[in-house]
């Protein structure tokens, strides 16, 4: 089955918060690729990724950067397919400049941004089920059960009180 | 033709704000309803809303709100449809209180979020045109139409110059 | 006795910091129950709480919660009990994400908001009895025996120089 | 009928603020009384005014304060009654100055703290209501009232779309 | 004379600001090109602009935009002259967007950073005449003459006294 | 030779960051009294302390807190003597709460603020000696010896590269 | 009379709010000198002011900037008189970019750092009449007189309630 | 060969970060001289050394600080030849202050601000090799040579997945 969702990442050093996006993708059998493509070393590859992505069939992006995160924003102005962005965690500003780097887009190239590192990963995977849901109803069905699952395990969580 | 976006504002206050995205959707022919929905003093209707949003046909969810902005999120929890956030601009803190109250979601209810008052309006209403151009030829055609008309229209700018 | 507090958290994740709060709570003596209450994963017990909480007896709801903190916002929508909100401190914004979640309210549905973390968590236990003891004689009592010890214990800090 | 609130400001400037609380006091008929208390100009009126506070009768305190917003900790360290911290939107820093200085209060002396600006001091009052109606059926029914109108009033508002 | 410097704006509304830029560098006497180059919007453009800087003779190139503002390291991606980026002021977030964004560049394409707004546009042209100035002797001794005048002007400005 | 300087602290817990204070001042040979004065559990002592502090012959108060810190502001609301702020660094905010509580002292009640933790807990000492050194020419000879060793040392320190 | 303090301000700009010190100087009949004196453009004034500020018979220094503001830190590096910072509020940060630059001083050279802006610069002068008045009794009795001034002031402000 | 770039740092504490600076130098083959220049322990040094500059040959200064980061700013004051500062990360603030410290310069002394921490000091040594290489092909030829490297870099990064 043909790939239907491009993850990827500004630096290899990404890869502990996305690799997160990659388990929950695999959870709900979308099939996806994954690249490192950085926005500043790596201009020629960010413009050609994001040019030839709906026609190798791919239908939503997720993209994380950390810092003057760039990458999301970029490949959005290069492609008419959502894109989601992950800010990732920094050193010195905890992911506050990664995040209005990435959420701070003008008219004509939005960036569906969701939450500063770890839970934001799951989450953009989670996002992208959903914008594939709306036209799959298998996602949708998953989609459903995970949400069941989700309030399941939260109402269970109640016995590790000690 | 049955509406495929369902708008909804904390307040009529936000209605100058969330008028842009309609304004957009409008103009990609994307048929949609409109509903004051405050999390706070209406959550029967928000949990009603969120709950029949998918069989009733909407396939996207725009919602925009201020301050503590708990309405995108909560629509969040109650539906499995891709939810977009709007942070409202706000008078005290500029919205910033709405954007990190829209945006740091847990794993499990995403909110897909954009930049912080009017240009984040009009790109929610661009972002669910992407959304549904996944499987909608049509709004593809108008969003490639778009991001070229707005490029000639940038590169014309320069004639402004003064 | 009947519970009279009920103590709501987002996840189980926030037990540690909550825990402190049932600490003080047991330590004046005062009746609660205690629940995970996820705003985003069960948005029906969410409402059920908060609309059966005065039937059942409860006078002041705390909620803890981190992140885009939805929980003690949305039980004040839904019940006119006081309701105290902990920001519960976040890997990435250290809850200053919380706290605006949940001290930005509109008017309509006020919520008590104390400050970000451990002392918080203790401070809310005290701000609910206080509130309680605006009614009672025995919790007026032991407040006041509090805030004396409270100075003698500062006062005799001053040993510990070194 | 004896006043039950203390409302409680800095400055004669804060008067344009907290007038509001006192507009939601008496749209639920419940009797205060207010006064200009500087915690920096006024330290012993301060100081008598949380002493006394309880044996006047007052049940709960509401006090606005701005920029370095001490009045509503150092009322909350000289009274067992809950206090309800007003922060005053600043010209500088828009009032998280004043946030900050009320809501980071250490375990003893909790304050309340409502949002930034007029909401939150309409919000002051209606928390102080709820206090109140923890012990009064009357003030009770009045908050449900009013809960109801709200949500009407909300529901309503859909018809200023234009 | 061919031109040394180019001026790059992310928007035809930044012009007001960058016209700050482009008055200096006329004080100064360096010739110069000015483009309306959208990041999100022309990026062919924005990529062509930068690979043929360096080949049609410019040596520095400053580049101003606001919010998410990726323009000026998307330059520095595509060249290695040095590239100068001015922080435009925002409505939301008064330019603190714009800041990070341009700022925390990784390493291997610096951004030179100056301050946000007007101040900055200027400064801007100021540190290219300093980087030409590094071989120019004429440029060098204007700018020795400014920082003369500038002193100057200082110390009279106490006249204004009033 | 009685106390010059009055060393207060909102906390046992912040000792370990006015040690520094009291350090800085031995070594300058200045006599002080040290104390927990918690402004919140000891309004009394509080006040007490400022109102004494003249008579009693201190010259100058340096006053540490961190959080909603009232410590320096109400000191500086019950005396005349000039006090100084040190902000302790935080767990939740890293002391910005603290800065904002202690320096945006409204007109009357100044509060002499110096930097977040320790450095600012030194130099909290070195102020005081600055201010006591405007009538006492022998520590106008220690702070002209300290300035001495200081640049001295910074100089030397380039020995240090490796 | 000789002057006793040294009012600088970075730009002739910083005189509506440099005025303000001033005339509180005037007020407690303190005889001073100002100028006006820019770290960036005049740096040898600068230096001599401070290095001969003390000879001259100056007892206090009192600095005003914004932005990135040099002024009170590098006249503090300048001499062992006492300097007090004044933050001028700024058009794109609000004056926490003065406030940042001015108060986080490294051990060494301490700024005696006051609120941001307008109450600031008027607290500038009350704090340097504080530490006059550590050996002034007259001053002292002004000091006295003031604040009890101010009590009454504030107390009678209750009359403009409406 | 002439040293052409002067690397300061306000403390030998910033050594282990502007270290980096000096490796990257290195790489480019480009001859330094590094100080420990102290703004407020060395005034006159920074002076001398901003005045001496462009005569000792010196045609770019990097220069690091970290806090109220003046020592950028100051040099910058004292020259005609470009700055380029570097904002170490601090422990209170991560930085923040160091940032706005350097970058927010009035008119007339810009200071070439890169990003914060590790990268900042890597992208400051970088910048210098593209304002020399304005004027230098052997340069200009390492710079196009090392960002072909980093991009092949980058892009075989991802046989780092796991």
């Amino acid at each position: 089955m043909a790939n239907v969702v491009g993850v990827a990442m500004g630096s290899i050093s990404d890869w502990p918060t996305m690799r997160l996006t990659c388990e929950v993708l695999e959870k709900f059998g979308i099939p996806y690729e994954k690249h490192v493509i950085s926005a500043h070393r790596m201009p020629d590859e960010l413009q050609a990724f994001g040019r030839s992505a709906r026609n190798k069939g791919l239908k939503v992006i997720i993209a994380g950067a950390g810092g003057a995160a760039h990458l999301p924003g970029m490949i959005a102005a290069n492609t008419t397919l959502p894109v989601i962005g992950v800010p990732i965690k920094t050193r010195t500003l905890n992911g506050v400049d990664s995040l209005l780097s990435i959420v701070q887009m003008p008219y004509g190239a939005p960036v569906a941004t969701v939450s500063i590192g770890d839970s934001g990963a799951k989450n953009a995977a989670l996002l992208a089920a959903q914008i594939l849901a709306t036209n799959d109803q298998s996602i949708q069905n998953k989609l459903a059960d995970f949400k069941h699952d989700q309030r399941v395990e939260a109402k269970n969580s109640e016995q590790q009180f000690d």
